[in-house]
C-alpha cells in the first residue's frame, strides 16, 4: 500500500469487497523512508522497530496522518464512507507498554482490549473503519503497535457482532508448500492439518506464529481467516483458516 | 497548542469547559519545523501556507497525525472521549481547490460543506471531535484548509443542532482597544459597535477578517463567537460577539 498505484489498485478491489469491512494499515517503509530522510536511524529486532520518542512521532506522523489520510480520502472518492481510526480515537484499541524483558522496544503497546462495540456501532450506521497501527495506554501515551496485532484483536472483538472474515494480505498467493512455487498454496489449514504440516517441516519460519494467531483468532469466534495476496482479497484466494 | 506544557494546560481547561465541545486545532509552527528539518522551504503569501505536493505531505502528517493524535490521546486521559477528524473522515468537511488569482495556493481548500447532521450525531452520542485543518475533495485530493475556516464552518453547521458558542483563541485577551493594553479588552460587539469602531480606527488590520467571519457566524445562527486567550476559555473572559 505504500506505492501509489499499488494502493489505487488495492483500494479499488477493497471498496468491490461486498458487506460491511474494516481497513488496518501499516506504512512501516515509509516511516524508514522519512526517518532516513530526517537523519533518524531506524532499529528493528526480530522484525519490530525500536520506537524512542523521534521515532513515534515519526510513526505517529506516517500512520496516523499520511497513510491514514490518504487512504480515507481515496476510499471516499470510491463512495466508501471511511473513518480513520488509532487506538486512542474513540478510545477503539488500549495497550499497555511492552516491559522489557531482553530488549526495551521504547513506545511499543501490547493489546488489552479493542472496543468492539464501539466499532461495531459505527460499522452499523454505515462507517468503515480504517486502522492505522497504533495505540494508547489511556493515560495520554500513543503506542506503536504490530498492525498484524491490531487486525487481529478488531477481529476478535468485532466477532461478537458480526460473522467475522480476517484477511492477512502479504507477499504471497497463500501459505506455500513450496517457498518457491506461488501455485502451491495449502487451499485449506485447521489446527490438526497446521500441526501435521509443522512437523513435516513443510510450514516453518514467519508462518508458524501467523498461523498460530489465526487458529486463535477462529478459537476466540472468527470464522474464518484468510491469508493471501493483497491483489486476490476476493475472498476465493489463499489459504483459508478454520 | 505546539509547546507541550501550554497544551497540557489548554487541554486541563478544554476538558473543564461543560457541554458537548468540539476542538478545532492547528500546527502550523510544527509544520514549518518539520519542512525545516526535511530541507523544504516555507512560502507564506498573506499569511496563508502556500502547498505544494511535498508540503501537502507535511501538513497531513503533522496536523492530521502528531498534533491531532497527540491531543486525541491526551483528551482521552482526561475522560474526554475524543476522536480525530479531517474532512475527509466520514465526509465532515468538503472542499475544493481555491481557484488560481494573483496567487497558486496549491493543495489549500475552500470549504463547500460541513456535514453538521454527522457531526451532531458524533456528539449526541458522547463524542467530542477534534479536527485537524485538512479537508478533501470528495475525488481522492486531501486539502490543507485554514483552523479558523472549519472552526467558522462547523460551528455554523451545528447551529441547526445546538445552541452554539465559538470560541477563537489567540494571542491576545480579545479585541483591545489598544493593541499594548492587554487590558482593554472591548467586552461586547455587534454589527453596529464594529463599524463605529473600524471607521474611528481602534479596531483595524488583521482583527477585521476574525470580526466579519464572527459575525458571519452570529449571521448563519451561532449564538455567541468568543475571541479570547487560550487560558481563558471559560466563556467568562474576552471580546463576546453577538
Amino acid at each position: 500500500m505504500e506505492n501509489d498505484a499499488s494502493l489505487q489498485q488495492f483500494l479499488d478491489r477493497f471498496a468491490a469487497i461486498d458487506g460491511r469491512k474494516v481497513l488496518v494499515h501499516g506504512g512501516g517503509r515509509t516511516a524508514t523512508d522519512l526517518a532516513t530522510r530526517m537523519g533518524i536511524e531506524t532499529t528493528m529486532v526480530e522484525g519490530r522497530r525500536v520506537t524512542d520518542e523521534n521515532m513515534l512521532s515519526i510513526v505517529t506522523m506516517v500512520y496516523g496522518g499520511l497513510v491514514n489520510k490518504r487512504v480515507v480520502a481515496q476510499l471516499q472518492a470510491r463512495g466508501i464512507n471511511a473513518l480513520g481510526l488509532t487506538g486512542a480515537d474513540m478510545d477503539v484499541i488500549r495497550s499497555h507498554r511492552r516491559p522489557v524483558k531482553t530488549v526495551d522496544y521504547g513506545f511499543v503497546g501490547d493489546v488489552e482490549r479493542a472496543n468492539g462495540d464501539m466499532l461495531a456501532r459505527l460499522i452499523a450506521d454505515g462507517v468503515t473503519p480504517v486502522m492505522a497501527p497504533l495505540t494508547h495506554d489511556g493515560k495520554g501515551q500513543l503506542l506503536n503497535t504490530n498492525a498484524d496485532t491490531i487486525a487481529g484483536e478488531t477481529a476478535k472483538a468485532l466477532a461478537r457482532h458480526f460473522d467475522v472474515t480476517l484477511m492477512y494480505c502479504f507477499e504471497h498467493a497463500g501459505v506455500l508448500r513450496d517457498g518457491h512455487d506461488e501455485t502451491s498454496v495449502i487451499e485449506q489449514l485447521n489446527a490438526e492439518s497446521f500441526k501435521t504440516l509443522t512437523d513435516e517441516g513443510v510450514i516453518s519460519g514467519g508462518m508458524i506464529p501467523k498461523i498460530q494467531n489465526s487458529l486463535e483468532a477462529v478459537e476466540a469466534g472468527v470464522s474464518r481467516v484468510i491469508i493471501t495476496a493483497a491483489d486476490a482479497i476476493d475472498g476465493k484466494h489463499g489459504t483459508i483458516i478454520s
